[in-house]
């Protein structure tokens, strides 16, 4: 028997193993101190490897198999973006994060994803020649730093990530595509069934959602996603990455119009109870590469690992520091707590918010800005004062 | 002019210096992996150095002038409890925290405090004379390891607290004592006032508030400790690190008693901007020592820095990755992310739960036992599964 | 010039006048102590005339111009139901009813309109032949007591309301058609825009909802039925008489669902002005019958015809003893409520619930049961003891 | 055997008989079209009789014992207070109000009280003299009318209180006094405990709460009075009638300083199962006089005698409308709506808001003016435009 390290991305997919991912590098990251929320750059790659390397490792702890390369907008075109100079080059940025998703994989039995995602280059209209050349650019580090298999994630549009998918395609390693949207599709309207078969078509083997909505709805999406490729008969697998944030109240665009994006959001947090019933929700589904984006924390991937270890067959490393279902709570020094060492309290409790001013639900900011409106052109400059009151008092009378 | 660097703790609250200290490391590191809740103890030092490290180092780049030794509950009687078995003995741990902590403070102008903590011992009614030798077991690592100063921290009965500052005070190391009580007091029924009195003449040279209740909660006790020393004509400096999170709903045992503890307190996360007024609370009220307890991340405690930044006159390095009152999001893709890089709109903000089916408060359990009740007795041997079960209907039954 | 009055409710909406209906009577009645919960028969027409005759006269002068017979399942196989033994025959309260509607209605400017609604023999499976005798023999009270219109209201299937529309038809009065059904559709699955063509071409001239949902669902809804009218190349008029409860929670069978149904409703009660909100979005939506169902009162009919005023060209009686937006407070003792005398203090107040343990939402009760299902069988005989406990268990299983 | 129609008050309370109160009438015949907030003046005693005279037979028949005066702020002050004009005299109110009570009092087991309240005089800082005239003018009808017992009911501070209770005390006939105070004391900062003696020592028999707070607030305010009374070594009854609102976010002044106070407190509104509590909590801790204030409709009466109905003995009439704990359900339609037919089910339901927009608790407005500020001086004349932009403007600035 091979040991299930020399396997790849799709043999395992295609053994019907589960393939758990990591969690989202920029929200954990921001609140260590090391990414700048805004930008939202990963030149800490670069910059603190060290922090970048803990917590890859951590996630391997936690039960994930995928390290993804921390070259979350690491295209040059958004590194350039909004008058923010950086000390490292695009190349230097992700050469040090497919070296750090490396080491990290190796201690384990890791795989190296190499990922891309949406550029401001389309959304500025650029021309598809333009945009793909931007994926083609850092898919060269990729190829020259041997990943394992490539993501094109977080595409709001349909039509850049096939642009990405048919770029990434051409290297010949397995591509995954996964865009963040919800059930209402993407931001042209592109219902997630239609998404699907197209990003199938454009030959990638695995797709799905990551991003922008909270778990049970991404994994409604994908399901959605699943019933049109089936439709189309055609066969691909299917991943899931959702948020760790709680949004019954999102729009088509996600989290990121909800008030409390980004310095805000604590309060909708999943608790590692919320995140049982995901891993066992999208495996129902029959989504079998599920990890996380933002706001999952090395715990909330513990979770998901321990929920599917009957399937799986282990427990991640990390639950040497965890009790199934509480049972740590055993040791603890007050007898109230140690009653809570048991499945059905916790899988019960409706968690307050300790918050008696705040409401459970925010109204979307709403402003009917799609792609080629003036206010979405992406800008080399910093932004002006003057350009942000215009916003300020637009933001005001809404 | 010295650089700050070379001077101690008292010599800097005597200046009228504001000390920032670090966060949590057990609710911090539970989330990583490496610290297990329940037995909560620190073994991590020894066992995973690296975790422990990175930690240290976010919370010194975040603004803390204060790295603690990870050495919270390791103490022998502790470490034994409940059926834990470690595969390191208590002075190893205490060493390489010790270790850890002077490693990362050398690499700023940090301090290093060795800390100790209630026991098993007191609450299982052993003599004075026993638990007084548990804290002088771990006082020899920290004298050997040279620390920077003591603290005496997360004592439920200001008794136990007074033992340990008597120990404490033997090493002619400035000490500071915290107590993790609310403003009905200790669990005695001692009044904050009183309980401050009796700490500073024992010999605490900083006396104050840490975990169990959320910031303005602690602030508030705080100053009635101030209130009781100032009236017993003493001097003290004061000190307060809350956990972040929202506890409007607890009683005199603080959040422990919350239905949400430990494993679904996710709601109640304080935001950044929660942490911006806490620190100017705290300020106003006279405390020049401020930190964190549970549930602080690096983030919170740079927001402390940042907000105390005109006083102290630099900002943390960690804000070079953060925009002061969400500037960073100037650089933002969609425009109506940018309209929130202001101080009003975060002021003001009601963050949302996400959670309409959650309350915004719960009512806390409430066995009545304290120390002396049986069921408060520690014990070495792991919780059988029938004592477990006597709990669980106990529970249930409330 | 004619006196409004001497016109009918066809000519008032063929002129473009807005007709205001009054509000439920049932949980009015219920609050008042004159119906019970459960049969929810309108007995008190006889037994109790003078509680009837007031509630009547307080929708008058808070501004209806309609006058409902009290005759909410009035049927002889409803008031036989389920063991409730009454002194009155059917006969009997149908005419007390139109004597005390009309009587009231002679004090102003209303019309009397007769009520017939969902009939148990219809849930039982009955034939068209059996339920549509029963609705001939409420009619014949109706015409004996000469009332000006007809309103077929709170049917959940559509086709049971169309035997009810063609029954009314042969008496050449005006027939009003409502559904108490939600965008979801009718509890066959049929459409609102079909229902309403189906209702249309029984006969009815007026269609529309009532009951079980808040008002803006129930604005929407009848936007849908007057999209599927229009499309079909037919005419109608068209009401709406909702809830006077928020039901963001709800499935397709409406507040029924809902765990505070019927006891626990309290929180939910809309205030005056979200009454204002939605009598302004009826009004857009193109609805000139607008009125109120269960939960109204008669100050939540008065802020209709308030908000309608403008158009109106007048206030309602009621009115004397109300400032416009809240201007009755300039009379106020204290200061600080004298300037909450303005629209946009009550228009933007997001009102708490002073319930800090009770969620936002609720997770209605889904028994997935419908017509024909057993459970469904309405009997004569009271429910015993063993029946009751199968459901209670059931329940608590859900 | 005497009738218990024929024994007063006092001999009832002598005997140990529950005494059932009314609910507050401004409150409800605001929600009917009567009586306008902001002057919350009783002129519908004589423009409207039916519709007082409804709502005192509404409350007798669920359970009430009292029939009280509808005379709140019926003082010629008071009435004249604001640019109120009426048609009526003080007079003439008073003593159509005296006969309404009186007639429906008849109907049943009811007792007359006349009502006096607190007035404009006093916070307007006029004397002793002047104070006691207002309250003796009223006094004349009341006698003139043979009322059964006399209220002074809904003061702010004790003073004036004393100052009634002397007044009505020469009468003769029996005197309870109940203040608008919470545990926090009167607006001076006179306790509840002190302030019930004052009020025992003053004369009155009956000594309580009414209004301003929710019930279980006003019960536990009781118990200090009770305390304060029976340390001094006093005898008193005691009463209570609260508010059917919750109100756990208010500050000494009650509810009128909640945001939501007067017209949007319908999401804080008692449920009738609250009233069970509220009743069974009042009768534990002593208290016989047991009513209701603002917000109480009849069925939160009902409720209350049905609480208290194995002690009285008896159901009260209204309850032929109501089954015992929801049993009027097992008739219901629709299977799982008489699954609730149960007092497990409502006792523990925690109902939702069905507001996810809106917060569990307000912050109170707090403008810190109490008596002898110029802004609590009351003014004939109306406020104008200008008096009220001030108020606006320091409004916004809170």
């Amino acid at each position: 028997l091979l040991p299930i390290k020399s396997l790849g991305v799709l043999e395992r997919l295609d053994a019907g193993e589960i393939v758990i991912g990591d969690g989202g590098f920029v929200f954990a990251l921001e609140k260590r101190g090391y990414v700048k929320a805004g930008p939202w750059t990963p030149e800490a790659a670069a910059e603190h490897p060290e922090a970048v390397r803990q917590l890859h490792r951590e996630f391997l702890r936690a039960g994930a198999n995928v390290m993804q390369t921390f070259t979350f907008y690491a295209s040059d075109d958004k590194l350039e973006n909004r008058g923010n100079k950086l000390t490292f080059t695009g190349a230097q940025i992700n050469e040090a994060a497919c070296d750090l998703a490396r080491e990290v994989a190796n201690e384990g039995d890791g795989l190296v994803a190499g990922g891309v995602s949406q550029t401001p280059s389309y959304l500025s209209c650029k021309s598809e020649i333009d945009v793909k050349a931007i994926f083609k650019k850092q898919l060269d580090v990729f190829i020259k730093k041997n990943v394992d298999f490539l993501i094109a994630e977080y595409f709001e549009h349909v039509e850049e990530a096939e642009w990405a998918v048919q770029v990434l395609k051409e290297t010949g390693k397995p591509v995954a595509a996964s865009l963040c949207i919800g059930p209402q599709g993407d931001l042209h309207g592109v219902s997630p069934g239609e998404c699907a078969v197209r990003l199938v078509k454009a030959g990638a083997q695995i797709v799905g959602i990551n991003c922008h909505f909270d778990p049970m709805t991404c994994v409604k999406t994908v399901k959605m996603m699943k019933d049109g490729v089936e439709k189309a008969g055609l066969k691909a697998h299917y991943m899931v990455q959702p948020l760790a944030y709680h949004t019954p109240d999102c729009g088509c665009q996600g989290f990121i119009d909800l008030p409390e994006f980004p310095f805000a959001l604590e309060p909708r947090i999943l608790s590692r109870w919320d995140m049982h019933k995901y891993a066992r929700e999208a495996y129902n589904a029959g989504i079998r590469f599920i990890g996380g984006c933002c706001g999952f924390e090395p715990y909330h991937i513990r979770a998901v690992a321990e929920e599917l270890a009957p399937e799986r067959g282990f427990l991640p490393a990390a639950s040497e520091k965890h009790g199934n279902w509480g049972a740590g709570l055993e040791m603890h020094t007050k007898p109230w707590v140690r009653a809570r060492a048991r499945r059905d309290y916790w899988e019960n409790l409706k968690p307050a918010s300790g918050r008696p001013l705040c409401p459970s639900m925010s109204a979307p900011d709403s402003w009917g800005v799609t792609k080629g409106h003036t206010e979405l052109m992406q800008q080399k400059e910093a932004t002006t004062q003057d350009q942000l009151k215009v916003l300020f008092d637009k933001s005001k009378s809404h």
